[in-house]
């Protein structure tokens, strides 16, 4: 009607605005509901049910408004792709993630990031159909052996400490090594998502995308960039977690009883493609947008969580505290592991490297021999971590070097001690090079090999 | 006869002693013969003459001293492999290719690496047997599809130049982008060599060992850490090889007529395992050692190749003198390709982005859009490069930017600009996300997937 009436750029300018009205409005109402948190609920209902609502508030078709938002975005984006001013859309638009740092959108913005995207609610359908479309891209790669992703990644930016970029080359080394000999691929990703990647938050959305774009990919393992593979003979036992959607290293009842806000990890997880984990992507992101949001998100996390320091709302809090609010819903498909260390704290492992070599084998996972030391605090590449420099970068250097051992050790050397980047011979040649026996059966481990057929 | 009148430990010291005899007087005879090349060969014979003289004198079972020095390798190697103290074995070990620089060792030393391994001469055989007894591990991975191993590296110590280590991050995430594409895998080596990777003639020991270690690798890419990959499109044609065993961008004139030190590039090469490379590799290898050799070897470059200048002799420089003087034992299994840019040089080709970007597209691979930007001579990590700090710094954004965009768009962003980090979207997010095409057929390309027969 309007467009009949009106210019159309004029129609569009007043579609725009009414738009900006309504997200300002659904943004406001998201504030105010966190801000209860922190105040006292009341009347108005427990955390619980603020977190419920504010879910509920983008996703429901039960309420006019964000029903009427979705289908506008819908609509825009079948209807008139090419006419899109991605600036214009940026404003309206929930699902842009990626921050222009030096626009006015990378501005705290409480009308920002409010969802991850566009509800699809079929997800499990449309990925069954095309895997069966595309033989050539299964999802399973072995039996008992799930095709999996490993995402990691850092900032676009130079670091801060000029010696952060060499940590993050040596992690992402050892990444290559333990996904070279495990059949994992590797996603690095640099798109400046928050101000800096270790921004947290950031990884929802790339996961999100990635998941999307990648249905032959049943399982992402989400990596921080600053937790590196200790043990290059441990395969994930996948079968373990075959009714499970999401695996995190932790502990039930530091979860579910004490809501403790370390009692699991994000920082090495394991995701499974499906509708389950875009839901729970959904119902993690709502603490995670910058400015007002956040910082209120914080407090409640904060009070709400055993042992949580004063901060802003921080993933792996925002994890805790959606589960033990919200075990019925998640629960049955969470599996919090505590045999392995899926994520190993650096503190209690790094000094007791030479004890490991010298009573125990890699192949373990565990506090014996671990599969991931994760320097938690130590954020090399900025200038301020929560631990002194020098012990982290010493320590960084030596895991470094146990997990390269294991490496070099299948190629007949090994680092001259674990503090040393140089590296000796501890095998000769030989003219029978196919004859050596690598000891820990890493130069052809059973876990990578793939039957290819022939055609 | 000498063990049993002489305490063990004593017949071996004596053993020993005279090993380093013999080693000493074999590499005073190379450092002599390639000393003839600077001062003229007069009545000794030509250089050609003198660079199949050292390779012989070094495998050759006319001569007996270099056998019973190969002899005594291999004995040792089998029947007192556990006795052998690493240190000792060092001096004579004409195999320790990894150098300990803080010892001894570590000082130029005529007696040093003089070969990369004990003579193999069925490498082909014992190759073959073991691809048959491991059908898990084929060398072909698909219909003319090798499997492919990309090897690069670094130091292991942080660059002198701060922000060096950032880029050898971006060149390495670029790096895992392609190959993720390409079903290639990925061997980073930190392992010290020489004083430094860069140094070149290291990785000459590493692929050997590589060769060795990895029967089920077809081809083995060496790329440089300062090449990137510009065209994430482009497959390389590997059928277009299938009677040779390696492939350099270069030009055969440039190479075989004019001997130009720069007809060919080692930055980004393919070579077929197989027996032929582990003997051009120890054809190779006589000019590297560092110290006297190498700097004498350099002289010997300058004076016969076109064009170059003075320093020390480097590994392409020998290559081109390698081939253009035994052409007809190598030549035939050469292939020096000039159709695309396995290698290209930065110069020539950073400044044309915006102009391919408008007029052509990826997968051609060549000048109108290159497969490989080798940043030649910039050398981000250490001091000094050739070219001012700032031009090559800003290129190599603009390299890794245009690269990355194709990565970027597959999932609907795109940079801002070649020279910005910034991301901005291109595409929306779609309830739909399986009907996407992304425009360069990179989300899930022909030439990755794989069949994977079920059991």
């Amino acid at each position: 009607m309007i467009d009949k009436c009106l210019g159309a750029q004029r129609s569009r300018k007043i579609q725009k605005a009414l738009r900006h009205c309504k997200v300002t409005i659904l943004c406001l109402v998201l504030t105010i509901v966190v801000l209860r948190g922190t105040i006292g609920a009341g009347k108005f209902g427990t955390p619980e049910q603020d977190f419920v609502e504010i879910r509920d508030h983008f996703y429901s078709r039960k309420h006019a408004e964000p029903h009427r938002v979705l289908e506008e975005v819908q609509t825009t984006s079948s209807n008139d792709r090419a006419a899109i001013d991605t600036n214009n859309y940026n404003e309206f638009d929930i699902n842009k993630i990626l921050i222009d740092e030096e626009s006015d959108d990378s501005k705290p913005d409480s009308n920002k990031a409010c969802s991850l995207g566009p509800k699809i609610s079929d997800w499990d359908d449309q990925r069954s159909r095309w895997l069966k479309e595309n033989p050539n891209y299964p999802n399973f790669i072995g039996p008992n052996k799930p095709r999996v992703l490993l995402v990691t990644g850092s900032s676009p930016k130079p670091c801060e400490n000029p010696v952060g970029d060499h940590y993050l080359l040596k992690s992402i080394k050892n990444k290559i090594d333990y996904c070279r000999l495990h059949g994992i691929e590797i996603f690095y990703n640099m798109a400046l998502l928050d101000a800096e990647m270790a921004g947290f938050w950031a990884k929802l959305p790339l996961i999100r995308k990635l998941l999307l774009s990648h249905p032959e990919v049943e399982f992402l393992w989400w990596m921080d960039s600053d937790a590196m593979f200790t043990d290059m003979a441990f395969e994930v036992p996948w079968e373990r977690y075959k009714d499970s959607n999401l695996v995190m290293h932790g502990w039930n009842e530091m979860v579910y009883d004490q809501k403790n806000w370390i009692g699991l990890n994000t920082g090495s997880f394991l995701l499974r493609n499906g509708q389950w984990a875009l839901d729970i992507l959904d119902a993690w992101a709502p603490m995670g947008p910058k400015g007002k949001i956040r910082e209120e998100a914080g407090k409640v996390l904060t009070r709400e969580l055993k042992d949580r320091p004063v901060f802003e709302a921080d993933d792996q809090s925002a994890m805790v505290y959606l589960l033990a609010t919200q075990r019925a819903k998640w629960g049955n498909k969470v599996y919090l592991e505590s045999a392995y260390y899926l994520h190993g704290y650096w503190g209690i492992l790094v000094d007791r490297y030479e004890e490991m070599i010298e009573n125990y084998r890699p192949g373990l996972g565990d506090h014996r021999w671990p599969l991931v030391t994760h320097f938690v605090g130590c954020k090399p590449c900025g200038k301020f971590g929560d631990y002194p420099v020098e012990r982290c970068l010493k320590q960084m250097d030596r895991a470094f070097n146990f997990g390269d051992n294991q490496i070099l050790q299948i190629y007949g050397f090994t680092h001259k001690s674990l503090a040393s980047r140089r590296v000796k011979r501890v095998r000769n040649e030989t003219v029978n090079p196919l004859e050596v026996k690598d000891e820990l059966g890493l130069l052809h481990p059973a876990f990578k090999a793939v039957k290819v057929s022939s055609s």
